[in-house]
């Protein structure tokens, strides 16, 4: 049997008692005769409690300090399941920072990977150990620690299963391990009969993961496809079946739609009367992600000479959202004026058998219609459709659509199976 | 002026507050031009708690996933100074682990220092910044984190400030910060009337640092006492003169004795009739060392054929101490047994005078005898008397040393000055 990497989540390793449980799961693996890297995050809420102390020690820390800082937690969980395989007999070794062998760039908070070295982690194991490594972190070209962004611990699984050969041929898997049973094909806390998804292909579960929907985070999903490491989502205290994410296959057709989710809060800003010359929207857009800020659901509608160009933000964002949007508006000489609508939400559908179904777009609006619930906007991509809709009838658009696609059991059949987009 | 390394312990960082107010003295010798290194320990009860988690995840925890864990707590402490320094608008990095250049050898738990590399740090300091060194931390030959155990934080100080070139030629100074005014002639706690000392040399403070009644521990003085670093104990939230630890001078030969202390509670082993022959002694003291116990006040008593050998030992540590000596007793065929007193305390008085002063011993032995206090042991080096005492009588036996020797005041004369020992 291949190689396995097991990453715990924050919840699954919250206390010395739970840590301990996760690690016989780690010597199980072991005992099964395959090689184990284990991956940790910080404990519980160990990063909130080290982001308040920042805060009462600065009021604007540095990013470079603040990693440094962060990436404690996961040492310090990785020092203590190190402890724990040791207690139950294995050798163990916890490695952090740069003996980790992750280079990154200099994006402190959110770097990117550029390089896996494998050679430290490899003799380890051909030395019979089990290494236990801290999630989230690795090293700039000076050495200094820098963090992965949210969901980094899911990256560092991936990017180290993907650089020690993990692949369906060899028998490899990396394992998410968290506090749900797997994926679902809607939130199970809205949609009580959502039902767990027994695989998923990586676009579909990356489209749900930047929905926020997912339990693993999309640069991890990303990772996973380019690389196809197979990844498998379980649950750390349970023996339960999970979800496997994989390659699209054959099978996966079957269904148009394999999941929905709800993004619950959402504001909507429009730009109205922006001369429209070419160049206009890069402007935009660029003044908006430069206060780095996250937008979603562009729309443009055009009319004689002018646009309006509307888009989503988080709601929490809105204040910062509207300052830079009027920085924009004025840069580019709107004419209309910057509007904001507040209270929205937004039901999406994903899946990659929407590309060879027809009447997909059609089941979801009406089935909202019959809900008697108003559509804002739409936008759809190649695997997805989204809906904005007001904030108050957010879990019922999610029920409704749930139900329209049969997603809550596997006996509804698909619609009629065409070569046809949406 | 020279370079400054700046060390703040535990309690000085205990909490945002302040580090905020550590960050503020760092901040004043920059602005007065120097070079400044700042060393921090972990915040207050940081290594205690990481200890207790260690203990609930393993029974017994590795050495090496110990190290680890307990580094994050200085680490952490790292970080939020450098931010602090930001927030007071100075360049500033933290440097842990491999980046210090602390490199030690395997020795996980009190690994000793074997090379400073001091590349990384003279590069920071050329570009104008401060730079914040974790402190107790090294890296044994394979990069894993090691710690320098107890008072490490004081030796990262002191090595860093020997590396760095701080001399008394230089102009550069290592100043340890503490929740204390100094040195002091006994611990003002017990004995109300002692007195504050302007300067120590190495020698003295080594000795008091040993019986624990220093501000300082053993190993910081033995590196700055080698390397001829100018250390200066201060407080830490308080404008005093604080104690300077340098080379001995002339007029330091003035006072036969600078400085008493009370170590409060002891117990003494005895293992009678052991065979006088070469090589016993080692035996004894190999069998208590691997059981990594601490002895001292070695008294051995001939008679004929046999030797009876006394030692002092820390109280709480008694029950082992007792299995290794009859261990230690059986293997050497000592034919009288194990004995154990108990209720035991030692006062101590240090002073390089005592090298060219008469009758310091004796003043120690009748102020004793004045005070009703009966002697159990006398020990001596060539700077330091101690003597055995009843433990409840302690206290009282520090302030009649304290009292002979005429510590509290300048104005007493020195006993007759001739060149003779004790």
């Amino acid at each position: 049997m291949g190689l396995v990497v097991q990453k715990f989540g924050g919840t699954s390793v919250g206390d010395a008692t739970r840590i301990r449980r996760c690690a016989k799961r780690v010597a199980a693996a072991r005992e099964d005769g395959r090689e184990v890297v284990v991956v940790v995050s910080a404990m519980g809420h160990t990063t909130d409690e080290l982001l308040q102390l920042a805060a009462e020690v600065s009021t604007s820390p540095g990013r470079r300090d603040l990693d440094l800082l962060l990436s404690t937690g996961e040492a310090v969980t990785a020092a203590l399941m190190s402890m724990a395989l040791r207690d139950l007999g294995h050798d163990a070794v916890p490695l952090t920072g740069g003996l980790l062998g992750i280079r990154t760039d200099r994006g402190y908070g959110s770097a990117r990977i550029v390089a896996v070295e494998t050679d430290a982690i490899a003799r380890h194991l051909r030395e019979g150990r089990i290494v236990v490594a801290a999630g989230f972190q690795g090293t700039a070209p000076d050495h200094s620690i820098t963090t992965l962004g949210r969901g980094g611990s899911d990256t560092t699984a991936v990017a180290l299963a993907a650089a020690l050969g993990v692949r369906e041929e060899t028998g490899g898997v990396c394992e998410i391990y968290t506090d749900v049973d797997g994926v679902y094909t809607a939130d199970p806390r809205i949609v009580p009969g959502a039902r767990r998804l027994a695989r998923i292909s990586y676009e579909e579960m990356s489209e749900l993961a930047s929905l926020g929907a997912g339990v693993l985070h999309t640069r991890a999903v990303l990772f996973g496809q380019r690389y196809e490491v197979p990844i498998h989502v379980r649950h750390s205290a349970r023996e339960a079946e999970g979800t496997m994410v994989v390659r699209e296959s054959i099978d996966m057709e079957r269904k148009a739609v394999v999941g929905c989710a709800l993004t619950p809060d959402l504001a909507r800003i429009a730009i109205r009367g922006i001369p429209n010359r070419p160049g206009v929207q890069g402007t935009i857009f660029r003044v908006l992600a430069e206060a780095s800020l996250l937008v979603d659901d562009i729309i443009q509608n055009e009319s004689a000479d002018t646009a309006d160009i509307a888009f989503t933000v988080a709601a929490d964002r809105l204040g910062d959202v509207k300052i830079a949007a009027e920085r924009a508006a004025a840069e580019v000489g709107a004419i209309g004026g910057v509007s904001v609508e507040v209270g929205l939400a937004k039901v999406s559908v994903v899946g990659v058998g929407m590309r060879t179904h027809t009447g997909v777009a059609a089941t979801m609006f009406e089935s909202l219609a019959a809900a008697g619930i108003r559509i804002a906007n739409i936008t759809t991509s190649e695997i997805k459709i989204s809906c904005i809709v007001p904030k108050e009838r957010g879990a019922e658009a999610l029920a409704a659509v749930h139900d329209a696609f049969g997603l809550g059991s596997a006996a509804v059949p698909a619609p009629a199976r065409v070569s046809a987009t949406v």
